[in-house]
């Protein structure tokens, strides 16, 4: 894909549907319940409205999407785990034994794991294999990739949404999976907002204190490098991202496209979800949070792009782990507006409705 | 039930298995994921073990209980909705027509509606029939209701636990319906802390600046006239009570009897629970939050129980509204222990595992 490609894309994406929200809203208004007492379950509700141009919607076909690609990075010690648990647990996520995939399964949420860029050689047809490269450059000596590479692996994110739409998927969840990728999120948080990298950082899957200061000066030392622009997304992603985020980017970007909801997981998730708003805002109308991470970073994305998170369960595995329980969150709003009584169905008095209007 | 029979429950109710809980937290933290990066599912995992003493759980019938009861007080103008809404919701809850039931049925939970107190002739078999009396007193004029009457409310909660554990019932909700019951519920947790009514009061289903004012004025009011025992529930509770908040604290006494974790939803549900606790402080190991309530004294009563909830919705509907999507959150923990690898099946590196034992 070329820059001009990316852009078409973008300029066709339109937001939501305006009047259809305005129609869903005042169903919603009509539930025999105190006005707003439903909170982010009417606003879910109305935004689904506003997507899919639907007064009621059903989510049957659920899927978390996960994008695995190793990092340079990691040859500077910024990680406790070894380059080899990215295959490892790529590998365990088809067979629903990481933590993600075995809450997706037990949900019957679908899970498509894709080799963007694992450094290893290994036999797992049920691995999607769309590898670009394997493995990124280290963002300390070199960009992550190129700006070529960067726009193919956001063109494949695109396409795994538009495959999500041809196989009638209803809403999609954005996980990753790979080595070294909240160091690489930091970064490109760090330079898409100006925040030091002191302020986005946190311990990933936990490092001692030593790894978590080298941790910092990687991330500053990479953006004093390559100074990438932070008007241009494309060009933060392929100096100091990765190939899993870029990926990410698309798949919002692509779900935004298809019109299907698209739901963010934790740090790499929401840093993703940011770089896709920053390059198409309209991709914002599309998207919806699940857990607020640990990992620090993660409120700072989230105040950047207005979202206010369902589920606080302390949780930072990544994975796509958010996901599947922010669907379910997302499946009751949708039964409120199918299954509720309107005020007059459920028989509740005139002059209660004449009162609760003025409030 | 008299208070030495309840005296005698209370001794008898054990708090969580300690044993079983170190046993599960050894299990969970051997499960391919970093330490602690599954956060509050595994700490709800953990908590499950140590209530029925297994290692992996299921949550294969959940129940929201459902305390029905009008309220005296409302003749002050503390609420917009008329008493007639308690009935009529009642009635729409059997038939899945409510925000709460709606979900519920959604998620194939069970919802047992029961007549505590409610004011009205009506006909509607699938209600349960445990009224003690129409209608509390209004707790600015008398109390809300003998002592008598508290302690059988409480017997019947406690009863109706009994038998969702004869039933095979895996988790119960706590919820509720009755007008004017965030006023009462306002004024037992100001009973309870020594918080003032400035402090504890909301806007409840919704009121004018007006009404707001009155209920603050009522509840001072109804503070002063019975200067009700903070250390004794059960005066706190028939003084400026309600029947469904005695049923629902019976609730949480009686799953902790037989073992039963019990979920919590918003404001009227988590001060029936700060009741329970307040009576028998072993309870604490049986309730789970679920959602914070926009209902402004939910996060006072939680503080009160060191409880952490999981989902922030922005809602403030009652009735049981918060517990199916809790349930799932329960069930997402059960899947991790049930279905996840340990780091030995998930093939990841020994060096690996050293190195984060010694974070």
């Amino acid at each position: 894909m070329t820059d001009k490609e990316l852009k078409q894309i973008i300029v066709n994406i339109k937001g939501a549907d305006k009047k259809a929200m305005a129609e869903a809203k005042a169903y919603a208004d009509s539930l025999a319940a105190p006005p707003g007492s439903l909170g982010k379950l009417t606003d879910t509700a109305v935004r689904l409205s506003g997507i899919t141009g639907k007064l009621k919607n059903s989510m049957d076909y659920e899927r978390i999407v996960v994008l695995c690609a190793d990092n340079g990075v990691i040859e500077e010690n910024v990680s406790s785990a070894p380059k080899s648990v990215t295959i490892s647990q790529a590998i365990n996520m088809t067979k629903h034994l990481t933590g993600m995939s075995a809450i997706a399964n037990y949900f019957g949420c679908d899970v498509e794991v894709v080799d963007m860029g694992i450094d290893a050689d290994y036999n797992c047809p049920e691995i999607e294999d769309r590898r670009i490269r394997k493995g990124t450059g280290n963002i300390v000596k070199e960009a992550a990739m190129t700006r070529e590479e960067a726009l193919t692996a956001i063109a494949t994110g695109i396409s795994l949404a538009e495959k999500a739409a041809e196989d009638d998927v209803d809403i999609i969840g954005v996980g990753e999976m790979g080595i070294g990728n909240t160091t690489t999120s930091s970064a490109v948080l760090a330079a898409l907002t100006g925040y030091g990298a002191e302020e986005v950082t946190g311990r990933g899957g936990g490092i001692t204190d030593e790894s978590f200061a080298k941790k910092k000066a990687v991330i500053t030392a990479a953006l004093q490098k390559h100074a990438p622009d932070p008007k241009d997304p494309v060009d933060v992603l392929s100096k100091v991202g990765g190939l899993d985020i870029a990926a990410m980017c698309g798949v919002y970007l692509g779900a935004s496209k298809v019109r299907i909801p698209v739901v963010i997981d934790g740090f790499i998730s929401i840093v993703a979800a940011l770089s896709a708003v920053r390059l198409c805002p309209a991709v914002r109308d599309f998207i919806f949070p699940s857990h607020v991470s640990e990992e620090r970073g993660y409120l700072i994305a989230a105040k950047e792009l207005e979202l206010d998170p369902w589920l606080n369960l302390s949780m930072r595995l990544g994975e796509g782990s958010g996901c599947p329980l922010a669907f379910q969150v997302v499946e009751a709003a949708c039964a409120l507006m199918s299954d509720m009584a309107t005020f007059e169905k459920a028989a509740i008095n005139d002059d209660y409705l004449t009162e609760i209007r003025k409030l």
